[in-house]
């Protein structure tokens, strides 16, 4: 039916490596499939100026591909001299993600760095770093408490993301690169573990969509999310929520 | 009960001043309340690298501010030598919003640029960038036309945008940016008239939002860009469409 | 005679708007004919590093160009990362003629931004910013002392400038872009209201010139630069001087 | 005696994997100790202008690091441009030793991007980027004769590097960043397999050298680079010679 | 009476010695006093893109001072990514002086670069980089002759330059940099061999002047450009004309 | 035998001149045949950041060629907006060479920066930017010891460089731009007047090399960089050392 083979409903394979950085405050690997993303958490003890002398902290995010993780040769952003418009829009999007987890008063007047960066690319890279992107800040901050260095946790919400596409009449769920540039659509979706969304963005360049349609991406993107807390939890050494 | 005095669901006065710039090939200066913007489409006979020698058009979009239209000075982007992130995002959105709307085929090999200028600043910018935009390529396309230079009209859709908000439980239409500074929402909605969506964006750094909240920001959105594709109409010299 | 059909020594029509913008500290926008200039002032508390600690102020300008502003389309100088060559000199000219009116020390360790930004191009663009400029300055400067932040008028002179040329063999003040595409020279004057010079700029890339020559410019453009004074006056409010 | 526990001649344990990208047309991971390397190779249709129509190809080389791999965050180099200092000395490397191995005029006017980016950081990282970088260039070089785009073997050579350091008067081989921190010398060998040197670099900040140890150097450099052309030849599947 | 002790209307030693480079097509070290200026004229076979295909050249200029030149070291431009906005209004000047004395159609479609390089700064280095330019180009020009590139002389007219200032009451000739920060004006003049102006530039941040000062300034410039000529023809082993 | 006719072991005449920059703390132009350095040393009061409160000083090196140096004009790096990465390698390369001369606590907290400038290029420039750089920072540093601003001579060695190459299977020393290009080889050689090497960098993309070269290379460089030992003490005035 679809391309990949998958159920409409069905996610690829999903694998989150711990620590495989030996100087980062937090690290992961991520893998959605054949899409791999690095996630790594730095922490900084100076927060960007307009955070200076307000005992607040700040996440922000940055986000790279490897030239080699795409289908032709991806141009070094340095040569450029900045992120392009596509990496500044995605490390906006895990940016706001994050943050929105964090209670930036128990955090102290610290900076962590989150930085995402595609090693291999199917897809859905985005939703890839918010999700792994979690999973890296969530060791930073158990470091962090583990140094006694904070009294309370800031990191109060989880948080994950997941793709939704229309091809063929049909609502698919976490689309692949083949998928992707078949069905011509971009809606990406983040959820906390509230069940409250973060973000909601669709796209449609080469085909609108109704309300209904993006009434079925909803309810598959929660289903997916759900999945995903479940992994990032086993992977961060927490207990499953009692269902 | 809404910071502006409006009701829920009341845009404010919206003016469309067409033909502003003696050297553009469509212009419009679009008023929001105190949000202006400045629109203009410059016809190129180049079209960008991969769309060379495929006999399609291309629509490009560029945004920025003027460093005096904001509440504290905005610094110039050429002093730091490329759009920031926000402008980058927008003029993106503007573009594929446009692009929606247009036969590429019926265009021939050229390239249209639509300059979004803001002059003023009050909330919603990007919705006045798409809604002014559409304004001045509707003018550049038509002078096209009788210009001989293409023989059937490729702007086969009208588009149009506006922003929504949740403030103290309520559900807010088109925020001024006294109200969506403390909404501490950002959701930008662009429909076709055909009815459908051509982009839904919400955003929710500060405030987490249900899917019901989303389903009335869908409504809303509706109802305020039906009453912008008239202006649009007026501005342009259409026929309302019988109702 | 002339391309205008204006008599060699008649200026086009000049108004000025103040307060178009609702943010800047001052604000008009100045039409030439059809070259049209939003001028501004911004009030920064931070002066450049060579003037820390010194108690005196600063006047810096930028000045750029829409980029429908022109005939053909003029790119924006943030994609090459820096002002053109020409960009810089006008706002290198426009900044030291406002400076060259200002009592620093009475204006205190504070820094005011000109920008001038060109809507409409028709032609002596960087005289409309200098006459401009100095409006939106002088409403800065009374809105400074109207809070009580500085105790007497820095703004000790006033200023305009026009510009001239030569066509077929006489001499024309004020020329618009198709006269001054013809003339093939770049006169510009600046004066200030003890009827000294403050610039003179002559160039003859097409046309050397002769001494003579100049003195007939020098005397015209006297006689455009006092008309200038009057409508600045009227603008800010201020009488005109008895004669 | 050495800080890492290590015999004065013994390298770190090093590991090649291949076929880690699912785009690039060669790819490894490199393993030197906790160095670890992803090395890509990108076949280009383009050569550089300087090459266009001598039909002779080109191998050029980019390197950088991963923000996360280094002890403190290591900046992204698109926030400043261009390639620091030090990327473009080590890219020029690798790149000088790996075309000392090819025969252009066989490769045809092609270009191979090799990319190498240091994922984690411990020493050595230019020679781990020498040695991998081989292995991706031998990966796309017999693709490109599989694919019977060129008729005989560019690669002629072999070509691997190791790093070596004198600390409390003794000489060491593959210095890991500890040891290399406190040796405080930066001394890095190329070597092909004909036994010839490609690239000598000696530097002393720190701790001017003679040329006696500088023998040394060499005799310590030939002993593990022979140990990585086996495991070079291992990775891409060909015979070891007959000793 | 002057701080230099020269007299008024007094240049100082001015020398040019030529064929100092072994590259450049043309070039002279220019000494004004202590300012000292490297002036090299390299022919390239290409235009610049509005001169392609009509058969004209072009003259473009480059002005750069090294960083040990001047009384604080002065940084590099190469670190700022542009010229800045005083060293392209010099190369604006000096490119436009130049091209004032070229018949373009003679000259056939090439481009001559005339780099002007400040080795040691002590005032008027503009003036002092026109002078020397010409004499670059007039070998350059000479050689393309000689090689019977071109049929007929291009360069049909000879140009120079020279400084002059206000201080104390009194009008100075040809400032050296302490009179120059004193003087606090900036007064250039460009004339070429006709007796006519090409650039005439006086400004006034400190002190404004009268249009009697600005006709002694124009008599003082003609008497020290015309000395000039004669040690230009002289350098270029040109008679001098018949007075 | 050798293209310039020169022995093999025979380098080109050295000439040094100092005081050749008015307001540089210590300047010299180095000529090694035709290629010509002007080399200046500036005191800056500020060191880096990583020295900041460290009472520590710092030497640091920016390297550049005027456009006019080389055979076919060389493009102003100001508008790649960075170093060449060939500008950087010998900067640093420079820089380390002479800080390996110095003791940074006699020196105080300050910087001495070395501007090497390239004024006419015939291979070899690194070296006489190396010899020449030393003898501008003798002399700065001869300054600071004369106002009495440091009690101890921070520069305790002396230190010259030099380049070998291999041609026609014979060593030779001190390589012209002619004699460069064709060996294909670039090998230089840092030393100090304790006989010790500071940096030793060969390269071959061209031509591997033995280690019995090698030693043949080491062996011409300390005789070549022995006689620019004795012209360096001659140029600062100092007596040479009793055999």
């Amino acid at each position: 039916m679809r391309p990949s083979g998958r159920d409409l409903n069905q996610m690829r394979e999903v694998t989150i490596e711990t620590g495989i950085l030996t100087h980062a405050d937090g690290s992961c690997l991520i893998c959605v499939g054949d899409t791999r993303v690095i996630c790594s958490a730095s922490l900084g003890e100076r927060v960007p100026m307009f955070r200076r002398n307000t005992g607040l902290g700040w996440i922000t995010c940055e986000y790279a591909m490897l030239p080699g993780s795409t289908h032709s040769r991806n141009r070094r952003e340095r040569t450029v001299g900045h992120p392009s418009g596509r990496s500044q829009e995605i490390q906006r999007l895990v940016g706001r993600s994050l943050r929105s987890c964090v209670e930036f008063a128990s955090m102290g007047e610290r900076q962590i760095i989150i930085d995402c960066d595609v090693i291999n690319a199917d897809g859905s890279t985005r939703c890839a770093a918010v999700t792994g992107g979690w999973v890296a800040l969530r060791i930073a901050m158990d470091r962090l408490m583990e140094g006694r260095k904070i009294a309370s946790d800031p990191l109060v919400n989880q948080v994950a993301a997941v793709s939704c596409g229309a091809y063929a009449g049909q609502t698919l769920l976490d689309l692949d690169y083949a998928e992707d540039s078949e069905a011509e659509t971009d809606a990406n979706f983040v959820m906390n573990d509230d069940g409250n969304w973060i973000e909601v963005q669709c796209t449609a360049e080469g085909m609108p969509f109704t309300s209904a349609r993006l009434t079925e991406f909803l309810s598959l993107a929660e289903f997916g999310i759900t999945q995903l807390f479940a992994l990032q939890r086993s992977a961060v050494g927490r207990l499953l929520p009692v269902a």
